[in-house]
């Protein structure tokens, strides 16, 4: 059975695919990550979403040649585990993922980690697949990335790719991650909703968090920033330009290490902002470029949010026959 | 014959080593660059010092199994051309190193960039040869890189290395190659020496001029930079802490990305301070390190500022006996 399947594990949802030996997507799925209960009801919720992306295949779940995961948190991919997930509760140990869902699918399991999945999915099938090399900037909550180098990823000792904490700003804003400057401090929604928060506490005028009640949301969503960009608010676009720059720099600073020939963006902002953001990061990328005679080519990636999910599905090895 | 020889050309000095089959230094020699004359007269000195070289290790130039270069600017090494080289005169066009020295001193003659042959001669023979991943940093007027991945240069498309343009401020202080907030605009020699004479000249007191004329100098080399920092003087410690700081950011940046074992630190700066600045920016870079679990180590390079010539030499490809 040539037949693989793929999830991504997400801090709010949990995505599955099923392809073909080619990457070709058979069937897909999604269901909310169960933030209560603790690991065993995620690793149940995440077997019974590969069971519906096999069902909408056609295929038995049980008969796949295996199931590969990209997860977020430190990923120990020889011993099937996965620790310190920030976003889910009673993650801080070693969850033993590879057997536990392995043996509820009665399958192997891969672990991966999720941006680095992501990323050999677009190098392999997306937006990357004319390029030898690439890096990939997945824009979302935070700022993950991803490196591909010849052709293959390149991850260091485990913990390469880390464009959210490239420095932009020395002495700058206070990261997420405690320290000073780092990208993600300014790109990060997480960063640009704590601002708007604290900008409007202080009186600054914005849409932003009227739509999001409007939504019935609790947090500034991709979706509610792109409806206050539509009406002009003036602090959103403020935000959003802050983070582009910021994103230029330190995809212009990756490049100049690298040379990488392509930079593929993902991630759920920029996905809905689409190209013309890409457009914006680009320019502001450009500032940075040292080798500005032959920059790096810039693209949205094209797996959409499936990325992770097909990224981990081509983990699982594939018997040559 | 298994014995090569190397090639450093700088913007001042000129260096040629003579090492066997196993990278061992055998002979050494130096001598001014010349500055008036153009390319002949600088090929001409490149093969008067490499023979120098040759003698002192008791070989005869011509029957070397080849020469290999180091050098500025850009390199093609398919061609046997150099272009743009910033210091020197008459080189903005591509000049046919390869075949002019090559028919002076009768060997073939390979080509490469300057930095990124002595991060090979200290990853192979030097402080990173225990590593199979490093960032070679050079700091001396301008601030150069080269990365050595799996125990080979990653070179891109032949502009990566390039951790002096790595930004540490957005919309920070001008960098000599015109962009804003490089790290070599706080780091690189020359940044700092007009740093120094800005402030100078506005009054804040400094010995930095004044050791500099008595030793006959007409810049800041990194000798009047030592004796000012012996003698207490403020300014100078005050730019050299933000030099470290910036090589901190751009470095610790670089390892985000990269995830590499080992930084080993060169140039005649780094040299000229030893140890000592080493820790200092190791120190600087921990501030930005996002898996400060398990940092690279921080090394001064041990080859010297022979670094440049024994790499151009491991360039010339060896027959297999």
């Amino acid at each position: 059975m040539s037949v693989r399947g793929g999830i991504d594990l997400g801090g709010t949802k949990i995505q599955a695919a099923v392809v073909d030996s080619a990457g070709g997507l058979l069937g897909d799925a999604r269901g909310p990550t169960p933030l209560t209960g603790g690991p065993p009801d995620v690793i149940a919720a995440m077997a019974a979403v590969l069971r519906d992306a096999a069902a909408a295949a056609g295929v038995d779940a049980g008969k796949l040649a295996g199931v590969g995961v990209g997860s977020p948190g430190d990923v120990d991919a020889d011993a099937g585990t996965v620790s310190n997930v920030v976003n889910l509760s009673g993650w801080d140990d070693g969850v033993p993922v590879g057997d536990q869902l392995g043996s509820a699918l009665g399958v192997s399991v891969v672990l991966g980690n999720d941006v680095q999945v992501a990323t050999e999915a677009e190098a392999a099938l997306g937006a990357g697949r004319d390029y030898s090399s690439m890096l990939g900037v997945f824009w979302g909550t935070g700022v993950g990335g991803g490196i591909v180098l010849d052709g293959r990823s390149w991850v260091g000792r485990g913990a390469a790719g880390e464009i959210g904490h490239v420095v932009v700003r020395r002495g700058g804003a206070r990261c997420p991650c405690g320290r000073r400057g780092c990208m993600e401090a300014y790109a990060g929604r997480a960063a640009m909703e704590a601002r708007a928060r604290r900008l409007g506490a202080q009186g600054r005028r914005t849409a932003l968090f009227q739509i999001m009640d409007e939504r019935g949301r609790d947090r500034l969503t991709s979706g509610v920033w792109a409806r206050a960009i539509e009406q002009g608010d003036m602090l959103a676009e403020e935000l959003v330009e802050r983070a582009v720059r910021a994103l230029g720099a330190a995809i212009g600073s990756a490049v100049n290490l690298l040379d990488v020939e392509a930079v593929i963006v993902g991630g759920g902002f920029a996905l809905r902002f689409g190209d013309p953001i890409v457009e914006r990061i680009r320019t502001a990328m450009m500032r940075h470029v040292f080798a500005d005679e032959r920059p790096p080519d810039v693209r949205l990636a094209t797996l959409g949010d499936l990325g992770g999910a097909i990224g981990g599905a081509l983990r699982v090895p594939l018997k040559s026959s």
